[in-house]
């Protein structure tokens, strides 16, 4: 039987246990299987825009050429290739003349409003065009939207930090299958981003280098390497949270995806 | 629509979002339904022992006096009430002469083999005595075994934390569905028990009060207050990590089950 190993991340304090075995454990539970109900309705899909809230932006390509505009007016913009919306359930939004909380200081109590934006991102008009079978063009489209709410949420006055993530499938915590990503501008950085850039610092400090750098340096010749253009590295990190995890790392040093240039994008 | 809160944990510097209206979210994905797969055997069930590795702990019942065994010389228990054995896939495991795995201490891989033991507690010979529906009496085997397991494994050398945890359910990543928890003995102490005792000691010092004892007077006459009784206090923490997550807290001071009287069992 293969040793275990606890393995610590390159730059927190955070270990994880590598125990390849565990994946032969036995199980009595049958397979999930993910069944899209056919006859619901998706709100996502072209045709069904007025089931959502008016769009914050929407990309529209006439004649060739591209247009950015958003749905006003009580108008809601039809033959969209991407479009962005206000999440209907948000967990963040953005302060309004009826809402007002007062923040709690209690020294057991700290609590304070969610300000912020939630949106989603519809990927495509296609249902199923998730990122992995995606038309490359489709996919630049998707990545260009994502920089345009990115750069107009960082600059509202309440929002410290905004993330792009996507859930793909039930188990993953998604409740609708058609692609799409979600942006979430925060009024908080997580801590973990402090600790990070705490210890970056650190480590430049010390050794005169950026951690970064060095991680590329090291991962791009290791088995756990998977490819590698002139902008980008990509590779399955040393201690993984969940299987399958991989890292894309800029060799430019970036900061957010503002710095992209257009030929990385 | 009410608002959303952002609410700090009592010591740590970790927030939650409290959304109440995003249960509310649509679903087009199915409901998943947990069968049991109603033809495996059980490997945890009276009669299967064979299917395990040797017990480390058996309670006994006979002519109403409880005796403690381990399995022997080839030989498994049978009539057990409550069982202990170690986890056939275990994330940790006790050193043995054939591994032995170099420490890495590269300034970017730092590594080190996961010491330590991780044994699963059948908690019943029925396979559906979950606790939620268990008989007071298997409820106090269960405690006490577990109190067995804990205090030996905490005097090896190389253990420093022990973990009793619980999954329920496929979903919440349980194999197999007969009644059961899992103890992990582990040879470092999670970051988050560093930060809680470095900020419950600071609040020592600052109020002169145990902070443990000041969330118990705020929360036994808060509305997130469950239950009560000499020795506990139950109550759904102001910053839940989880759905339906309530704490358990002790009015003594104790800092682990080892310290739990039999009347408090």
């Amino acid at each position: 039987m293969p040793i275990n190993e606890l393995r610590k991340d390159y730059i927190l304090d955070r270990w994880v246990v590598i125990a390849p075995q565990r994946r032969r454990r036995p199980s009595d539970f049958t397979e999930n299987l993910e069944e899209r109900k056919e006859k619901a309705i998706c709100p996502f899909c072209p045709g069904n825009e007025y089931l959502t809230p008016p769009a914050s932006l929407v990309y529209l390509v006439k004649d060739g050429e591209l247009k950015k505009d958003d749905d006003k007016n009580g108008l809601r913009h039809k033959n969209w290739v991407v479009r962005c919306i206000p999440n209907l359930y948000p967990a963040f939004m953005p302060p309004n003349s009826d809402n007002a909380l007062n923040p709690q200081f209690n020294h057991i109590y700290v609590s304070r409003e969610a300000l912020g934006y939630h949106e989603v991102l519809i990927e495509s008009p296609n249902h199923d065009e998730h990122p992995s079978t995606a038309r490359i063009t489709q996919l630049i489209y998707v990545i260009n939207a994502l920089r345009d709410r990115f750069s107009f949420l960082i600059t509202r006055d309440y929002v410290k930090y905004v993330s792009i993530f996507r859930n793909y499938g039930a188990s993953a915590g998604a409740s609708l299958s058609h692609a799409h990503a979600q942006i979430i501008a925060m009024p908080i950085v997580p801590k973990i981003l402090w600790e990070e850039n705490a210890v970056s610092k650190k480590y430049y400090e010390e050794n005169g280098r950026c951690v970064f750098c060095d991680i590329i340096s090291v991962e791009i010749k290791s088995k756990r390497f998977i490819w590698n253009n002139d902008g980008f590295v990509i590779f399955a990190p040393w201690a993984s949270i969940n299987p399958f995890e991989f890292w894309i790392f800029p060799k430019r040093h970036q900061s957010s995806i503002l710095e992209l240039t257009e030929d990385e994008v």
